[in-house]
């Protein structure tokens, strides 16, 4: 099969086919997302949003496929998305169903598990979700982002009519937004870019630039950029005792003004991911709609190029696409 | 009367005495505890434990003396001790009774309001508490601070039995230590001075260097250093989904790595001042005993002298003594 494999250096390779194992799926794959984490790890960054430090050979984690081989007559031929975290399935953490902290789990596309910038991918059948049959392949795309989003709603009270303001109007800062208008929050978008502005403006969020906010606005905060210039909006937006949502990995060591933190009393929650349930039931009910953060799509063959798409600033959702009709995509 | 004040150098200056306005009291001093705030404010920091910026005139904030000038005579005469945050008492936050998290607060001793390392102070009556007969002045001395390391436990859900680490063998450690113990947790502190950790010990909590301990061992960690290394070390004993505590002042930027917070999903919750009436009762009944921790008294006139045995490597509380017999204290 052909994949796109990260060694060092991007390239597209021909790999074997990849086989099953007992409880495994082969997915063959429909479309797959590229991830701000997929070009971090081309650009050699070690730690990423899945707590993975090792690279993987093939990359991509946005997964939509269909199941092709697998020793469960009842999986095949089932649209599917599939969780990112591999657990190991014996220890206290996997018990309790939280894999995604296991501390020798694999991830998809990240660490020591091929990902699905490839024609197919293996999973283990507890990590695949069937995509229900009334949401196009577009909006299943984002599901694992989406759940990612979702994860601020089941981390802290989010008061149905209460204010909250996400700082970053990037892929997962505007999916944050669809999440928690759709819950019932009055969302504000902090962000540069006038056409991603324009989207959080038609979910029906206000949308401001950081320094136009007077400080100790809100109560609650989502960080969705991953920088320190973010986080120190964030600390200047919370009043006392607010609580600030980590929705993006920070690379390396961030200079941080802590008293603040201290002084103000303010409660800062870490958030990866989230429950692929929740997500796909607000697309099939269409509660949520994210298609318009798909930005451009590009067969497998071009996938150096969507890469480097992803990669340009300001750029939404760019997707692999290797359904048939997509043969020769290459460009928006 | 005098009074140990610091505009720049730290000096004694004879002052006029204070005159109380309504409902304030005019207190008389008898024990004031040194307070690392007190030494960094000495130090130029800007920023501090309180929120307060500016420095103030009169330094002190851990009070201990007795009414001896109000308009309300049943106030006369009460040994008493005095909250440190002076709200405006007309925003909302002064509404809600959270004068310490009122933007144009005023702190004792810290900002805009004079300090108690003086004959006398005067505060809001608002601000009062009785000590209790049973207690002994030297152990009131400990409220303020002992209120500070209770907040811990208003903060978040510590079960009975349930194990806490506690970063930082220092006062407010120390502090921490048996507000935890004395609520039924199993508490481990970490620390480098051994009198402290023997202290430590004494309480029943089992101590430790923080290299000596397994990554991932503690759900709650509490973090009473104030420093890069303490934050670090805190991140590496958590456990996912674990809950760190800020329960002492960070200056200036900290670099701190914040992707395990996200990948982790890590809490983190800062903590300022807490219930005096709480520290106050679980003195009353002798649950908590802090005057293990009382290292050194001096008199007024040798309370430069005091501030430098304070910012001591490994010192613990030192106090300025202004009772009768305490004429002439110049040392331990």
């Amino acid at each position: 099969m052909q994949a796109l494999v990260f060694d060092g250096t991007l390239q597209l390779r021909e790999l074997p086919d990849p086989t099953p194992g007992p409880g495994e799926a082969r997915v063959a794959v429909r479309m797959a997302g590229i991830c701000n984490t997929d070009l971090e790890i081309t650009r050699g960054y070690a730690a990423d949003a899945s707590g993975a430090t090792a690279h993987a050979r093939v990359l991509g984690h946005e997964l939509l496929g269909v199941v092709d081989r697998c020793d469960n007559p009842a999986w095949l031929g089932r649209r599917v998305v599939g969780e990112i975290n591999l657990g190991c399935g014996a220890c206290e953490r996997c018990d309790r169903g939280l894999a995604k902290h296991c501390a020798t789990r694999r991830v998809m596309g990240i660490r020591d598990h091929a990902g699905c910038f490839a024609e197919y991918v293996v999973l283990p059948l507890a990590n695949l979700h069937e995509v229900p049959p009334g949401v196009t392949d577009e909006a299943a795309l984002f599901t694992e982002p989406l759940a990612a989003a979702l994860q601020v709603l089941e981390q802290i009270d989010v008061p149905v009519g209460s204010e909250i303001a996400v700082i970053g109007d990037g892929k997962l800062g505007l999916l944050v937004a669809m999440a928690l208008i759709e819950h019932g929050a009055r969302v504000t978008v902090l962000g540069r870019h006038p056409h991603k502005l324009a989207i959080a403006g038609g979910l029906g969020c206000s949308i401001a630039r950081g320094d136009e906010l007077p400080a100790a606005s809100f109560d609650r905060v989502v960080e969705a950029t991953g920088g320190a210039e973010g986080f120190a909006l964030a600390q200047r937006l919370l009043r006392p005792r607010g609580t600030l949502i980590l929705k993006s990995t920070f690379h390396g060591e961030t200079p941080v003004a802590m008293a603040p933190v201290v002084v103000d009393e303010l409660t800062i929650v870490g958030s990866r991911c989230g429950p692929f349930g929740r997500a796909l039931a607000l697309l099939q009910r269409g509660r949520i709609d994210p298609r318009a953060l798909l930005e451009a799509r590009y067969d497998l063959d071009h996938a150096p190029a969507a890469m480097a798409h992803a990669a340009r600033r300001g750029a939404l959702k760019v997707a692999l696409d290797l359904r048939e009709g997509a043969r020769g995509l290459a460009a928006p």
